[in-house]
């Protein structure tokens, strides 16, 4: 009875990535609404981790049926603080050009708007290409640094391997004030994932606050908004994989409660992924 | 009869600046919605200057009744190309807090969207504050360089005093392709006007195109989306008053028929600004 022997053999069980337990939505009765919740394993302390937030309001799109082209350009606006637990979310299409798409995302909870985000979809065309940029030259290899650990450190941060060649989070949070907020450092998924616009953007939000690196002290901070640009397309980030990303960050001016980071991923063959820049709230 | 004095007297002739021509809005019958025009003076090749249509955008929401604080962060989408002639404008807190405030902009032309923004407004508090990056040191003074012209120039191109210390738009586009698309330029209204958040919204998108620093060509190009955020308040605005601001640009990368632009807005006492970001289309 060969039909009967698939049925007959338990299938392998199929490991489904936190990344991708987190970011899933669900579609609702009306085309473009889907329900969602935050995932314990991305969660920061207060709420979820903002990456985790973007991937999902960027997921909205790239789930919904009128999809067309991928992603150019993310802004999510972090409204207020998300609560653990479940949210609605809906994308509308804005405008559909032949080329590109313009999308709207709201986030909701209890109610009321969380966050709200704009992406630009498009279809590419080659065309005459170059850097006007490097990536940092004769950095180590990600096999020769350690894992930045801590036990203190919210979920979320255990689920990235982040290796840092200059600017880790220091040791010593000792109001010490630094000169700068440089950072460069390898990170990936924890456990590896293939590397996809979903998760390029929540490695856009893994930058630790540049405050806390300036100030080598913890002060209150929430991302107000953070706008990504995706200058990889699928085959590149295909190319990619599951190996490390180089992240490259700075701040450039802290002022009366409001400050930016920016910014640069950068493939492990030197090519710029996305470059990536937010305005940050700070208090004291 | 004195009542009748100042109807005999002809009021002196006030001046409108053409900007605040050009952004002005006019309230329709429902609450946050907006008419305006397009204008003559800020005309780009085809339809008007991005930087008009994005203080248009953030002025509907500062003209807004249920305004809180000033602009922290501005993203504009530019969905499709704008049409000279009229237009609508619905703006939306999409969530009101007790010291920011979250808006969704619609800008419609012929019934459909043609460009969509949202805003961060916020109440700032005195912190802590420090730059992360400072402005180029020792440059020249604007009034000891050339204003940029050229007669086959837009008209919004001379309605700005720009005054390049490197990286003017190049005499002769050869398509002798250059390393780098760097820029530094003092600008400033023209005629001079006192700075607000709305002129350096439109400031922000006053650099060239980077593919044509580094392509000596001119190839069709569009902006699809803008961010800027604001690190200045309405006090630094005041005290640079209508002197020329610092403008610092260059790109990242090219690539498939997409670049970033990237810049500072500098005062001339050496305090950021704005930094701003964009993702531009471009063909060949």
């Amino acid at each position: 009875m060969p039909e009967f022997a698939t049925d007959m053999t338990a299938p392998e069980p199929s490991f489904v990535h936190p990344f991708d337990s987190a970011i899933a939505l669900a579609p609702a009765a009306h085309a473009g609404h889907f329900s969602g919740a935050t995932s314990p394993a991305y969660a920061n302390m207060v709420g979820p981790f903002g990456g985790t937030t973007a991937a999902t309001l960027l997921n909205a799109v790239l789930q919904h049926p009128e999809r067309q082209g991928d992603p150019i350009a993310l802004t999510v606006n972090y409204a207020s603080a998300i609560e653990d637990g479940g949210f609605g979310l809906v994308a509308r299409a804005a405008r559909t050009n032949r080329s590109t798409q313009h999308w709207s995302v709201e986030l909701l909870q209890g109610g009321t708007v969380a966050a709200t985000a704009t992406a630009v979809l498009a279809r590419r065309r080659e065309t005459w290409s170059a850097p006007d940029v490097r990536p940092p030259a004769n950095l180590p290899s990600p096999d020769t640094l350690t894992r930045a650990g801590g036990a203190r450190r919210p979920p979320w941060f255990k689920r990235y391997d982040m290796r840092f060649v200059t600017g880790g989070l220091p040791e010593a949070m000792d109001g010490e004030e630094h000169a700068s907020s440089h950072s460069s450092f390898w990170v990936r998924d924890e456990p590896a994932r293939p590397l996809d616009f979903a998760s390029l953007a929540a490695i856009c939000d893994c930058f630790f606050p540049r405050v806390f690196m300036r100030r080598r002290l913890f002060v209150p901070i929430g991302t107000v908004t953070l706008t990504t640009y995706f200058h990889a397309d699928a085959a590149m980030l295909a190319a990619q994989g599951e190996r490390p990303v180089l992240g490259v960050a700075k701040a450039l001016n802290f002022r009366n409660g409001y400050f930016d980071q920016t910014a640069e991923v950068w493939s492990d063959s030197g090519q710029l992924l996305a470059s990536t820049h937010q305005m940050v709230y700070y208090r004291e």
